[in-house]
C-alpha cells in the first residue's frame, strides 16, 4: 500500500514535468548548409510556403518581386521553402523542385523539415520575407562572413511589422530582433510608405531603405476601367472584409459594431451585410442581423459585389494599409477603415473614412452616418494606384543593383 | 434517398455557420447601473478579481493604492469585481460582500456576471485598473455626464501597456482606445517611470499624469537588511523567473538560450538552474540541462534562493521593469534582463546586465560571460528602492485631492 502511494506520487510528479518541445520555437530552427564555389550570382528567396492554399497577397508579391528582380539582374534564382512542406505538384510553373545542392536556376528547394543541406556560395544573395525565414539563416550568415571574408547581401522584403502579430512574448522579441540586427548590410524594401514611416518612427534603420506602394490588381483594373458609373445599381448592401482567423483584420470588433448598429437603428433593417475573405457560413447576431459570408471569391465575383455595394468595411490593425480598403475605395464604395499609429488612409481617397480611434461605438456610429446618406462613392479610374507594380519596382531594382556593384 | 442527401447538405451548412458568441468579446460587456443621490464621496475601485489565486503584484498594488487613497481623502470605498466571480470567503479582511445598492463603506460588489445593478451617485469617483474594467464602464460614464452635467472623475492606474498583451487584433485596438480616450478628465497614475515615458513617447496624454516607482517588498527588505555579505555562500546556481503562462516573461526564449549555453559550454555542467514563478516540474532540455521549477515560494524561501544564487535571469517584454529583476539585483545576484523600447534597467544597479536586443544567441552569450566570472554581485541595502510605497503615493494623493477640489 505504501509502495503504491509512493508510485502514485512519482507518477504525478512525472506528469507535472513539462516537455522542452512544448516551449521551443520550431520555425527558427537552424538551416543546414555547406559552402562551395559557384561563379554566377544567384538570388535566394526565403519564403514560408509555395502551396496554393497559402499563396495570398504577401507571398504573391514576394515571388513576383524576386523573380522580376532576378530577371532585371540577369541572374539565377532559387526559392527556398522554410515552413510548410511542399504538397503535390508545384504551382509555380516555371520552376522545378530540386534539392539543396542543385545547380540549375529556377528551382524550389524544400527546407521546411531542415533535412536537406543547402549549398551556399559567396555569389548567393538573399531575399528574406517573414521574420523567421531570416532568423533561421542567422548561422548561415555569420559563418558566411567568416568564410568568405565579406558580409552576405541581404534584401529584407518587409510587408508588415511582424512583431505585432504576437503579444509581447518570446516570438515578439525574436521577430523584433530581425529589424534591429545591424550585423549584415541589409537592404530593406518596405511594402507601403506608411509601413516604412512606422519603422522610422520606431527608430529602426537599415543599410539601405526603399519602399513601394500598393497597386490595384491587374484583373480588377480591367473590370474597373470597363465599369460605367451611370449604369451602376448599388444596393443597400454593406460589404465587409471578414477574416476571423486573421487577428489584424479585427473581425470581432466589426461584428460587434454591426450588431450594435443593427440593434439601435430601425433603418438598418433595409440593409444587407455580406462578407468576403474567409468562409464562416452565416452568423446570426443577437440584434437579429445576419452576416453572410461569401468566402474567397473569384476576381470577377469580388468585383461584382463591390460594384453592387454602397458601403465597405475593412479594418487592419497594422501600419500597412492592406489591399481591400483600397480596392473597395477605387470601386466607389464608401469605405470605413482605421488609422493605426502613423497610418491614415483618409489621404488615399475621399471615399475612405478612417477612424482615429477604433471602438465598437465609433465604428457603429460611422456605419449609422454612412448608411443614412443617400449619395454613393465615385469610381477611381485614374491615379498612381492604377499604375503597374513594375514601374516602382524598377527604380528599386536599380538601387539594389547599384548597391551590389559599388558596395554603397 | 434524395431527401436524405438534402438533409445532409442542410446539416453541413448549419454546421458551417459560426456562432456570434465565438467572436464576441465578453469582458467588455456593459455594466447595469442606476443613478441616485448620495452625499459623501465614494471611491470605486474597478478590478478583475479578488480571489486569492489571482492576487499577484498588480491587484495587490491596486488594492493598497486605492484603500490608502480612500483613507487619505477620508472617503468611502467600494471594490467592484468585473471579471472573476468571487469564490468562497472574502480574503480582504476589512471588507464585506454586498450588492450594488449597498450604502456602507468597505464593500466588495460582484459584477462579474453583470447581473447586479450598481447604484451610482455624482459623488462617486472611479479607479480603473485593467483596460476592460474601464471599457465596461463607458456607458456609465457617458450617461453620468449627461445626467449630472459634469464629467466623472477617473483615476486610471496604469501598470502596463496592456494593448501589448495581445497581437494586433480587436482586443489590441479596444485596449488601446482606453488610453486614447479624451472624453473624461482622466488622472493617469503610472506604475514606473519607464512605463510613463513609454506612453509619452507613443504620444498619449491625459488630463493629469503622475507615476510611482517599484519599491522592495517589506518582508524581503527585512531579510535583505539582516543578510551578511561576508557570510553568504553562493552556489553555482542560476535562478530564473519562469512563468510559462505569461507571454511577457518570455519563458521559451530563456529556456532555448539556457539549452544553447549548456550544449556549447563544458563548464555549464558545474551549474544548477532553478526556476521560481510557476510550477512546471523539471524540464529536460536536449542538451542534457535540467531546469527544475520550485513553483511559487514563500517570501522566506524566495529570499533564501536568491541569497544562495550567483546569477538571476528575469526578462520582461514590456516597458515595465517588473519586480523580480529588481529584487534579484538588490539581493546581490548578477541579473540578466532586457531593454524594451525606452526601458533600460542597467541604470538601476551595477548588478544588472540589460540586453539591448534579445535573441537566443545574445542571451546565451551573456550567460556564458557571467558564469565564467568568479566575483559575485553586491547586496543593495540602501537607496530609494528600499523606501516605503506610501512615501511616493502621498504626493500623488495630494495631487489627486487638489485636482478634485479645484477641478484643475
Amino acid at each position: 500500500m505504501k509502495i503504491k502511494n509512493k508510485l502514485k506520487k512519482i507518477k504525478n510528479l512525472l506528469k507535472a514535468n513539462k516537455q522542452f518541445s512544448e516551449y521551443s520555437i520550431k520555425e527558427i530552427e537552424d538551416v543546414k548548409y555547406k559552402f562551395y564555389k559557384r561563379k554566377s550570382t544567384r538570388l535566394n528567396l526565403l519564403i514560408t510556403s509555395v502551396n496554393e492554399e497559402d499563396i495570398f497577397a504577401g507571398i504573391k508579391t514576394a515571388i513576383s518581386f524576386s523573380s522580376n528582380l532576378a530577371k532585371f539582374m540577369n541572374c539565377d534564382i532559387r526559392i527556398i521553402v522554410m515552413d510548410k512542406p511542399i504538397r503535390g505538384k508545384l504551382v509555380l510553373k516555371e520552376y522545378t523542385l530540386a534539392n539543396g545542392s542543385s545547380e540549375i536556376s529556377k528551382v524550389v528547394v524544400d527546407l521546411s523539415k531542415r533535412d536537406d543541406v543547402l549549398s551556399v556560395s559567396e555569389n548567393d544573395i538573399f531575399v528574406g520575407t517573414m521574420w523567421h525565414t531570416l532568423y533561421a539563416f542567422r548561422n548561415v550568415f555569420s559563418e558566411f562572413t567568416l568564410n568568405f571574408k565579406k558580409n552576405p547581401t541581404l534584401i529584407y522584403l518587409i510587408q508588415d511589422y511582424e512583431a505585432g502579430f504576437f503579444p509581447w512574448s518570446s516570438r515578439y522579441l525574436l521577430a523584433e530582433s530581425t529589424y534591429a540586427n545591424k550585423k549584415n548590410k541589409t537592404i530593406a524594401v518596405f511594402n507601403s510608405m506608411s509601413l516604412y514611416n512606422f519603422f522610422k518612427l520606431r527608430g529602426y534603420s537599415f543599410y539601405k531603405e526603399c519602399f513601394f506602394s500598393p497597386r490595384l490588381n491587374n484583373d480588377l483594373k480591367k473590370i474597373l476601367l470597363r465599369a460605367n458609373e451611370t449604369e451602376l445599381k448599388r444596393k443597400k448592401q454593406i460589404l465587409i472584409y471578414g477574416r476571423p482567423s486573421k487577428n489584424r483584420n479585427v473581425f470581432s470588433l466589426i461584428l460587434m459594431a454591426l450588431d450594435k448598429w443593427y440593434s439601435e437603428n430601425k433603418l438598418a433593417r433595409e440593409w444587407q451585410v455580406l462578407s468576403v475573405g474567409e468562409s464562416f457560413g452565416t452568423i446570426k447576431c443577437p440584434s437579429g442581423l445576419e452576416v453572410k459570408s461569401l468566402g474567397k471569391l473569384t476576381i470577377e465575383e469580388y468585383a461584382n459585389e463591390m460594384l453592387q455595394s454602397q458601403i465597405g468595411i475593412s479594418l487592419m490593425a497594422s501600419p500597412h494599409p492592406s489591399y481591400p480598403p483600397l480596392e473597395m475605395a477605387s470601386f466607389g464604395l464608401k469605405v470605413i477603415t482605421n488609422n493605426f499609429a502613423n497610418k491614415d488612409l483618409g489621404k488615399f481617397s475621399t471615399n475612405i473614412y478612417s477612424l482615429k480611434t477604433v471602438t465598437i461605438e465609433e465604428l457603429s456610429k460611422k456605419i449609422v452616418e454612412l448608411s443614412s446618406q443617400s449619395d454613393c462613392g465615385i469610381l477611381m479610374k485614374t491615379g498612381e494606384y492604377l499604375d503597374d507594380d513594375n514601374l516602382q519596382w524598377n527604380s528599386i531594382y536599380k538601387e539594389i543593383r547599384e548597391t551590389l556593384e559599388t558596395g554603397n
